[in-house]
Parts: C-alpha cells; structure tokens; sequence
C-alpha cells in the first residue's frame, strides 16, 4: 500500500498544479457536440474568443460517440451526411477561430464572481474563467457503462481504459477488449495494427454492428491478428501498481490471461450530472431557457443551447442547436460589449476575418470598360 | 386596336381557365427561398405534402436571383458554399417529397373558407387550397425595376421580358439586352450561343460584375458574337403587336435598331407587396410571429418563417429559416391532424421515406456470431 499511497500523493500534486491553470476566455463552452462548435463560428464573426470542454476525448458529441459513420438527412443543404464528416466540416469551419478545446474533462462547479464574471472547474481541477457561459452540453456528459468488477476503480489511469484518447499508448501492448457492439469491433481493428496483442472477449458469441466491421474482425481472427474469447466475461482484475492480468469466466470455467491494458467498451451513458445542481431551472432533465429571446436560463450570463435546453415546442434536432448557438452569441456579445450595438453583416458581403490571420471573401467584382 | 382588343379578350379567357385551376396541397409555401425548399423537406418527415409558390421564374430565393456565385461561409457544416449550390443542394433534399412548383407568379389574396381553410389566389388567376399557409416570402416579391419608357408596359408579354424564364425562346432571335450588371453581362454571355443577334446596352463604359464575366463579354465581342453599345439608352419601343424595334440615345445622337426581344435587367427590388394587405400584423415591414412557440402569425394557421417575419431578437440569416421552417411544420402538423401526436424520430434511425416510393435509410447493423 506504500506504492498506492505515492500514487495519491502525486495525483494530489497534480490537482494543486491545475488548480493554477486558470483559462480566460469570452464564453466558456461546455460540450463540444455540434451545437458547441458551432457557437465557436457564430462567436467568432463577432470577434468573440471561445473556449470549449467536454468530458469525452474528441469533439463531434453524439455525433463522434454515437453514431460517426452513420448517415444524417435533415442538415439542411446535405441530402445525405455521415455524422463523422458534419463534425469534419464544422471543425474545418471553426478553425479560423481557434478555439481552445480542454478534452476529457467534465465541468463539474460554477462560481459567479463579484464582477458578474464565473469560474467554472473541471473534475481534474483546471479552471475556467469567463463573463459568459454557453452550456452545450446534450444529454449530458458521456460516463462509460463499467463492468461490475471488484477494483475496477483502482485500476481507473492503472491500466484500465474506458476510452482511447491516444492509441499510441497501447503500441506494441498487450491489450484486451471488452464488449460486442460498434466500438469494441472498432478498436480491436485499429489496435490490430497497434498492439503486440489484441484479445476481443463478449459474453455473446454474436457481435451486434456494421457489417463490414464484422466482417473485418472475421478476417483478423482467421488471420490470428484477434484473438477472440467468447461466450466470456471479465471477472477480475490483478497487478500490484498496473493491470497484469484478467480473470475469465468462459462456459463457466476459470482462467487468467496476462495483459497490460483492459478496455471494456459498454457504451455510454450522458448524465446531466453536476451541471443540475447549478441552480439551473431543470424541467424532463434539461435546462430550462428564454427562448422568446436568446436561450438564456434563469441565471443571467449562462446560455444553454441544442440538447441540453428545453422550452415549449423544442425539438431535439442538430438544425435547431445551431440556431439556438447563433442567437446566443448575440446576446453574449451585448453582455461582453455592454452598451456597443452589433450590425449584422453577410458573411457573403463582408467575408469573414478569422483570429489566426486569414480571411475568407468573395471573390470581388471589378468596374471596367469594355472595348 | 382591333388587335389590342383581341389580345384583351385572349387574356381574360386565361384568367378564367386559371380561375378554374385549383391546386390543393396540406401547405402552402409562398416563397422558393431556402426557408421555403427546406420547409418542403421538414414536412415530407411529417408526411404533408407542399406546394409552392413563388415570382421568380426560379428557386432559390435571393440567393438564385442576386448571388448565385458568390460564397456563403456560414452554412453550418459547410466551410464554403456557393449559393447556387446550396439552393442545389435543397432541390435534391425535398425531391422525394415531389413538391409541387407554381413559378412566375405572385400571392395576390387570401381568402379564409369556413372551414378554417384557405384559398391563395395569384396574379394570374391561379387558385391554391390548403389548410396552412407559410409565407417564406423574403424581403418581399422581387419586382423588375422597369425602364422609364413609354408604353412599356404595352409592350410586357409582347416582346419585353424583364426575367429569362425559358432561354430557348430567344433561339434565333434578335435580342437586346440593356444594363450594366451580372445580370446583363451573364445573360449576353448566354445568349450568344442561343440568339442570332446580341446587343449590350449600358448607359456607362464601364460594367460591374465578375470579373470573368467582363472579360468574357470582352471576348465575345472582339469576336463579333456581341454588339456593344455604350454608353447609350433605350428611349423608346416600336411595333404594332409585338417589339419590332427600339429607339436608342447614343451620345447625344438618336437611333433605331432592329430586334424581337428587349430585355431590360436593371435589378430586381423586393416588395412585401399584396401580403402586407392581408391583415397580418406587420412591423418593420416584416411579419411578426409568435417565436415562443411555433412562428404563427396574428391569422392562426398563417405562418412566417425566414426573412419575411420579425420577432425579438431576429436575425436574418439562413440558417434561421430552417430552425424556424422546422418548428413550423410540426404546428402545421397539429392544425393537420388535429388531436394526432406527433414523435419526433431521427432521420439517422428511422430513415426518409420520399412519397414518390424511394426510401433512403442507413446501413442496418447486422447481428453476426464470428467464429
Ligand atoms: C443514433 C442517433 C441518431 C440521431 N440522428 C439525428 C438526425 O438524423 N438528425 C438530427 O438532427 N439529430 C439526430 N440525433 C440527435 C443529435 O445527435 C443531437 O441533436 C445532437 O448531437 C445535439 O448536439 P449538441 O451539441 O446539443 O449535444 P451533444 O452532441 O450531445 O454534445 C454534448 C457534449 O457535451 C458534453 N458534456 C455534457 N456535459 C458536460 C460537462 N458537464 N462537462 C463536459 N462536457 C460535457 C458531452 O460529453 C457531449 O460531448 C441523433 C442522435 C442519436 C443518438
Ligand atoms: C448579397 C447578399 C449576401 C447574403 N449573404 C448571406 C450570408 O452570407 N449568410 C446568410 O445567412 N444570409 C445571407 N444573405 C441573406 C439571405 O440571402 C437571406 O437570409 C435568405 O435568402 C432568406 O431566405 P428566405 O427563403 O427567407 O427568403 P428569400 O431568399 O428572400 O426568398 C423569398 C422568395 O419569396 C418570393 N416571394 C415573396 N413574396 C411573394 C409573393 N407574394 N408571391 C410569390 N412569391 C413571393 C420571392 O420572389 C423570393 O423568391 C445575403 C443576402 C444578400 C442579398
């Protein structure tokens, strides 16, 4: 236990050093689904900095999580549009903005300050420091489904992974999945080309996912790039600082395998979470805005747009977020600029200016005689 | 006059055949702007059918009629778009919901039946039947700016031609084409390959427009394909039934030419026009709606979405005609189908069903044992 208490000792260490990152910015932006990063454009033609958090490793919301390769047919203008290229397009068209994006933590605490300003804090403990606050948050953050394994928290950085952020961490590890949808195929056929060892195990011999996913984990098992364990479970979780190895319960009987990371892939579940205890008018889990105005809620300065907000005749739909972030941005740029009138402009007409320098704009007509 | 009377007579008789046309529809939309191309789109998910009306010869809106090249870099999702592909990209979102397109011709009356429904009546007699109205009107009916030239008007469907509906009408004709703009450049550009004469009118040397167009002209013309006077201006209109000739200021001097068509494009100028005599509470020379709830109007059963309709915090964008449009169809949907409860359901799961019999859906999951 000596060991384990190190480890606190140095998480402790961790969170002090967060707790002096403080991270200043127009408008705080909690979720980076759709809604969020499209706020990022809108604010930005308004010369507004965007910041923006989630709890999840990669941008896109339900969209990346959910659903990436799936078609969408009601993005107006797009017949037809994987989710994984919408968030594509929107993160080409955010660029110009450079939004700051801190990824894979969840905005757990909210103070208003003196001068009307708010401090948001992550669950790692970085801060964020804002006049306005858009919570794009959707269903909520994702939290992973876990496996009910003895432990299974003490592992949680030890090896025991819910996500992947960076898949260059398993290089040349043996590592084994858990779980028999999308995502478990998914990463088993990335980690192939990855991994030393990569061993797939569901308690169903059936997977449930996209055909060629399927068909491609078929072709690594035969070619013994997967090694698959079937009807099987997770059961258990040993190493002194580190996972070592899993014990298995398949067809009933018992056996260890020896690994260096465990990814069990359950699926996730959003929870408003810490954001309903804000103070926020909450109504059917969602949070409760002005929309005859501007998507404030009940606390001035705080905007909750898409998912996460209700109002009467709301709909849940990817359009509606981004209309939503556009009146918002508005407001917000009233409350940043008290007293300043904003004049629309056309983007057509007078291009759109973007923080790193470039510009975009229509190609100019000329004035000239013709002989 | 014998003639004149002739032509009188020939009209009224269409006005009555019109009169007798009645198109029945669940919405109609006036306006062919993308407010109104994705309103088609969002009640095809409801299952109502639309059909729409619009001035213009074409869809699209402002974005067909004023800059159809130019860029849009505020289209959620898309970097970049050009107008005319957007307006594309609409036409073949809603094709499978078959809307049904009466263009060229303006909203004049509304009338409401007894039953709560409607009848639309248009400049030309036309007569549209439905339970709801969504005006998408825009800034208002683009109206020619007309050249101030006696007896013009005689002259409209005889040989003066403020729009370019159908180009193969001028197929070996002589044509004159007067203004100083995209318009005028792009259609003389067209033209040259259609007409067996094209002549350019402008009151300046000096055109304005893009600049691949000018140059293009310029080539034309260095090759005999377009005649060139400038700066000149038409005064006057020949012809008995039908335009034989113009009268033409040049420099001081006066001549005539001779032609079949006289297309004047000086710019199109929107006007709320008839609609503002409906009763509909109007401020701002925009339509105010209820955008707490639904985008209803003062009439209940008439909507306003997009440009044409004003509310707090209005802005008139784009991509706040679909939000509005969207919303507006699941109202529309409850006047329909009164007491029904509508669910909304992904597109992404549930798939479209277009009413002319093609079913778009994504790739279904399989369930599949590997082994
Ligand atoms: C299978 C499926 C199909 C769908 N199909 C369609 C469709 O065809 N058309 C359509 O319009 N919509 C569709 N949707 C709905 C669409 O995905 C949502 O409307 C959209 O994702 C909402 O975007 P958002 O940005 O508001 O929220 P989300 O996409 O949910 O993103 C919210 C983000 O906020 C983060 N977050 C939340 N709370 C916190 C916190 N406290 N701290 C940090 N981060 C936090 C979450 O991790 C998440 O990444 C579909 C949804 C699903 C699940
Ligand atoms: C140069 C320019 C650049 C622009 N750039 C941008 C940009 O970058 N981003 C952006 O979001 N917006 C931009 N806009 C604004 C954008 O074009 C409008 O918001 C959009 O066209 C509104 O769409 P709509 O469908 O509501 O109306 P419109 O596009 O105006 O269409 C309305 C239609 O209704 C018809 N109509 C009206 N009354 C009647 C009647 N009584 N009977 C029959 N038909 C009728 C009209 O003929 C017209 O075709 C720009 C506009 C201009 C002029």
């Amino acid at each position: 236990m000596k060991v384990q208490g190190f480890i606190r000792f140095f998480a402790l260490l961790r969170m002090i050093i967060n707790n002096n990152i403080m991270i200043k910015t127009d408008i705080l932006i909690i979720g980076a689904g759709p809604t969020g990063l499209f706020a990022v454009f809108e604010a930005g033609l308004l010369k507004l900095k965007c910041h923006i958090l989630d709890a999840l490793p990669q941008p896109g919301g339900q969209l990346s999580e959910l659903y990436p390769k799936k078609p969408i047919y009601d993005i107006p203008g797009f017949p037809e549009v994987l989710a994984g290229d919408l968030v594509d397009g929107l993160m080409e068209q955010i660029k110009q903005f450079e939004p700051g994006f801190t990824l894979g933590e969840r905005a757990e605490t909210v103070e208003k300050q003196e001068d009307g300003t708010f401090i948001v804090t992550s669950n790692k403990g970085t801060k964020f420091h804002a006049p306005v606050i858009a919570i794009a948050g959707g269903l909520g953050s994702f939290e992973p489904r876990k496996p009910l394994i003895e432990d299974i928290e003490f592992y949680e950085d030890k090896g025991v992974k819910y996500f992947i952020k960076n898949p260059e961490k398993f290089r040349d590890k043996r590592v084994v999945i858990a779980g028999g949808g999308d995502s478990a195929l998914d990463w088993s056929i990335f980690l192939a080309n990855v991994a030393s060892e990569v061993t797939l195990i569901h308690r169903r011999n059936e997977f449930r996912g996209a055909l060629d996913s399927v068909e491609k984990v078929q072709e690594l098992k035969s070619a013994g790039k997967i090694k698959l364990i079937t009807p099987a479970e997770v059961i258990g979780i040993n190493g002194a600082e580190h996972v070592e190895s899993l014990d298995i319960e398949e067809n009933g009987a018992h056996r260890k395998i020896e690994c260096d990371y465990f990814i069990p892939l359950f699926g996730l579940t959003p929870k408003l979470g810490p954001i309903g205890d804000w103070g926020l008018e909450i109504e059917k889990n969602a949070i409760k805005v002005n929309n005859a105005l501007d998507y404030q809620t009940n606390i001035p300065g705080i905007f909750a747009i898409g998912d996460v907000n209700t109002y009467p005749g709301k709909l849940k739909l990817i359009l509606c977020g981004f209309h939503e972030a556009t009146l918002m941005c508005q407001a917000a740029y009233s409350i940043i600029n008290p007293g300043k009138k904003y004049v629309l402009k056309y983007t057509t007409v007078s291009g759109v200016d973007g923080f790193d320098g470039t510009r975009k704009e229509a190609p100019k007509a000329v004035v000239k005689a013709i002989v």
